[in-house]
Order: C-alpha cells, then structure tokens, then sequence
C-alpha cells in the first residue's frame, strides 16, 4: 500500500480517487481450471482514469488483471493481434545495442495519451485482481488507507462484481470430472455485499456505485434501493447495449441526472466531469 | 473459410496444421453477463504457431479472442499495461504526417519473431472464437476444409474446450437476478464430444488432442481412453503445475513419448519437432 500512499502524497488537488474495473473471476475448484467471470472489458474505468488524472486528481486503479489499461488503449484498438504487426518497423540490427521498433502511423489519441501519461504517471497508480476474493480483500484496504482523507477520497467502482461465488471450504479440490456423462450442478453462495463495508471504513469518503442491467424496467428500482441500503452518494446506471451512449446518475432525494454522448467524445469525459462536479459539492458541504 | 484456403495454397511443404488455442466460454445469460470460463492463456497454441511457421508448414490459428497471440507475444511480456508506455519513445508532433512511436529496447525474441511474421504471414490465418458453441461450429467447418488434404492436414487441439454448457433453450434471457439473498443453483449440460466428429469429417488427418489434469494418477487412463474412444492419432498430457516443463505423448499400442524443456528452450520448440516427425509418418503411411 506504499505506492497508494505515494500517489495519494503526490496529489495537487487533495482529491483521490479509487477507480474500480473489470470482471472478477468465481473459481470453481482450488486447483482452478474452471471459473465464473463477469463480462466487463474494463473500458469505462480505463477512459475514466484518464479524465480523472487530466482533471487534477490522484487515481487508484484497481483492475482486473486482463482489462484493458488506460493510455495503452490507444495504442491499438481491437484484440491486440497481428494486425498490429503490419505497423511495425524495426531498426537496428537484432544485435545492436539501440534496436528500437517503430509502430506508425501513431494516432492523434496515443500521442495524447503517452503525453498525459508521462505528465501525470507520479498521480497514478494501478493495483490487480483477479478473483472476487482478492477484490473483497484488496478493496476492504483501500478504504482502510483512504480514510484518513475523509471526503477527499472518492470510490468510483465500475468493476463488475459477480454476486455468486463458491466458498473455499465448498471447493472442490481438483478439476471437476466430466466422465460421468451426465450434466454437473453448481451450487452459487452469495458474495458478502461489499458496499456497506467501504462505507463503515471510509464514512466521509464519496462513494460511487454502479448498477448494469439487461432489463431497462429494473434499472432505476434497482439503482435507488442500492443508494439506500449502502449509504451510497450516487449509483451510476447502464444498461448493457447502450452504456457507451447513455448513463443515468441516481442521487439521494430521487434526484437523476442523464448524460448523454455528445459527437466523438467519449461518454467517460462528461461522466468525469459531472462527477467531479458533486465530489467538490461533497467536500465543501463536509468542510462547513 | 477462403482466407483458410489462401494460407493452404500458400503452403510450400504439403502441410496444414489447425491449431486451436485459449479457453471457451459458456454463456450463463443469452444477454450475456456472466459466463463460465476455461482457465488457459493460449501460450501453448501461440509458441507452437510460431515453430510450425517456422519448420515449414501453413497454419490456421483458432484461437479465444483474448487469447496470448504468437509473434506480439514477444513485443510485451506480462498484461499490457503501463510498463510498456515507460518503453515508449514519441517522435513528430501530433499534427505531423509521419509521427511514430519508439520502443525501447525491444528484445532480441521480437525482433527475430517479427522477422518470422514477416517472412511466413501468407502462411498464416488466425480466426477467432469466444463461446464453446462458436468454438464447436467453426471446427467443424474447420475440419470440413481440411477433409481434401487427407493426410496432410494435422489439428493441433489444445484450447481448453469447456465439458459443460447451457444448451440455449434453458438459458435465462436476462441478467439472473441476485435480490433473492439466497443462492445460485446452475445446473449445466454436458457439450458434445467434438474429437469424434473432426474424425468423421477429416479421416485421415493427423489429429492430436491435449488432456489437462491437475491430479497427476488420472492423466494417462484419461489420455488413453480419450486416444481410443475418438480414434485420434496422439494425446498430449499436461499437468496443470508442470505444463510448462514437461509434457508426455500418448500414442496407440501404448507408445509414450516424455518430452522435457531443457534449457532456455521453450518447450513447445521440442513439441512441435516430435509432432512434425509423426505426422510426417503418417503421411508416408498414408502414401504407401
């Protein structure tokens, strides 16, 4: 947790924000061959961790080990396969002591990107999971080290955490055999709900949740019972086929603010911004 | 299929191998959410792609999306992320025509895999799959192509294909719902055995399986029934904690071939030899 403290130390606008992304996994045996994952590609958390960097803030990111990064993302869009390599030049002689590779033509978006990176790298750290155990855990620490900060800290938790999992002491120890012909049955326990949690730990902090659903009618329901079990600020709400367009911030008293994409800027820009926006409301209303 | 096509008329040694590579997923939703996933970074079907390029042969890479791909391999090692943009050097401005990027140093192993990819690429396809039922379709299709070459076809199988799916019509058309409190009962169906059917389709490719076990006293009974069952023509075993060092061949009438990593080599270097050896004996055979 030193580097968190080093980031957090580093910070010029005495805000720090927790950036959660990606899927956790839900093995299925101890020896693990088989397991759950939660569909996320960990876009939302990367854009966002640019938008929060460039706005000032120290970022924490907390992410699935095989999401995609921050800055890196524009180096090549899409899986990063052999297509790249078509844009690859290599110079100097494989024994050379300064052989380089050259990938052009660089977009516009990476040279901003390696610039941001390179202007903001002593503001930002990146932490990884993998499994919903090691996010529980590792996120449990986070709020233990950000509490001090009080309303300076801020919990953006887009990682998509599964709500089933199998309890160690109910694992099987060894890849599940198929032999046997016939079909094979899980039982799922609950994941302890990890919201509550981060609020005991870091009670000033302002903590973001986000809700996804397939079904539009259970969004806001959903949503505004989250807000209030968890003594939330605000939980973010999307839906799957049009969350790269559209979000809706739920707040306390039944207050919603839509934000939707506007041209070719990325949805994450605005949600940064309104977000910073309530952040600051946040600190200032602690202050008085 | 005819990019397929294109890299078996391009073939100069009389060789095409299907090599397929990553884990399947098994959606839990049909707006998929949650799916379950087979633990397997395609290293194997990546390095193997590379020395079957390499000795001579075509190659289709079948391979997970997300999967660890051959030659780019070598650009990064770990998750892509923020260590490599500390490598990255930019040159020009962002307005410049000609604007590249740097990295530095690249190491000896891409500069000689991008020589490869260079020299071998009209050689070489790579399609990609992601659920165990895009995986099962295009194999097929896959060994369909391939049925022409007679023996001169070979597959190469080691993705990590799930057991167990949910057959479409018991799927959940929505995110399953975790409100209840109680917990998760899955209960999955058994996929169907795909290695009989390449070997209906394909009679006389060279067809090798892979078998993965974590409990060491199951594998070779498993790899042997598995050799019989399906008529295939090699089984190749792994262990989970030693897949890295050592692998054995099961190969009819009891034959067993141990091939261990020595030194810096990888070992799907010696894999691929052996492979190629035996499949050219069934070529000879089959020519006879």
């Amino acid at each position: 947790m030193s580097l968190v403290r080093r980031a957090v130390a580093g910070d010029g606008c005495g805000r720090v924000v927790v950036v959660t992304s990606g899927g956790t996994t839900v093995p299925l045996e101890k020896n693990t061959v088989r397991f759950i994952d939660n569909f996320s590609s960990g876009l939302r958390g990367a854009a966002a961790t640019e938008y929060f960097l460039e706005s000032g803030c120290s970022v924490v990111l907390f992410s699935r080990d095989s999401a995609i990064h921050p800055f890196v993302r524009h180096l090549h869009t899409g899986p990063l396969n052999c297509s790249l390599l078509d844009r690859i030049e290599a110079h100097g002689t494989p024994d050379a002591d300064k052989q380089t590779v050259c990938l052009r033509p660089a977009s516009d978006s990476f040279h901003r990107a390696l610039d941001l990176y390179k202007r903001t790298r002593d503001r930002f750290v990146q932490i990884n999971f993998q499994s919903v155990t090691e996010y529980l855990f590792g996120l449990q620490m986070l709020s233990e080290v950000c509490e001090p900060l009080g309303a300076g800290a801020a919990f953006f938790l887009a990682a998509a955490v599964s709500d089933y999992f199998i309890p160690p002491q109910q694992m099987s120890e060894h890849k599940i055999d198929s032999r046997s012909g016939e079909g094979l049955d899980l039982h799922l326990s609950q994941v302890p709900k990890l919201l509550g949690m981060i609020r005991d730990k870091a009670p000033k902090a302002f903590i973001v949740g986000f809700k996804l659903e397939t079904d539009l009618s259970l969004l806001k329901p959903k949503a505004c019972r989250s807000l209030a079990k968890y003594n939330l600020d605000m939980v973010i709400g999307n839906e799957l086929h049009t969350r790269r367009d559209k979000v809706v911030f739920f707040l306390p008293q039944e207050r919603e603010i839509t934000i939707t994409r506007t041209g070719e800027v990325e949805l994450e820009r605005s949600i940064v911004e309104r977000f910073n926006e309530l952040h600051a409301a946040k600190i200032e209303t602690e202050a008085q």
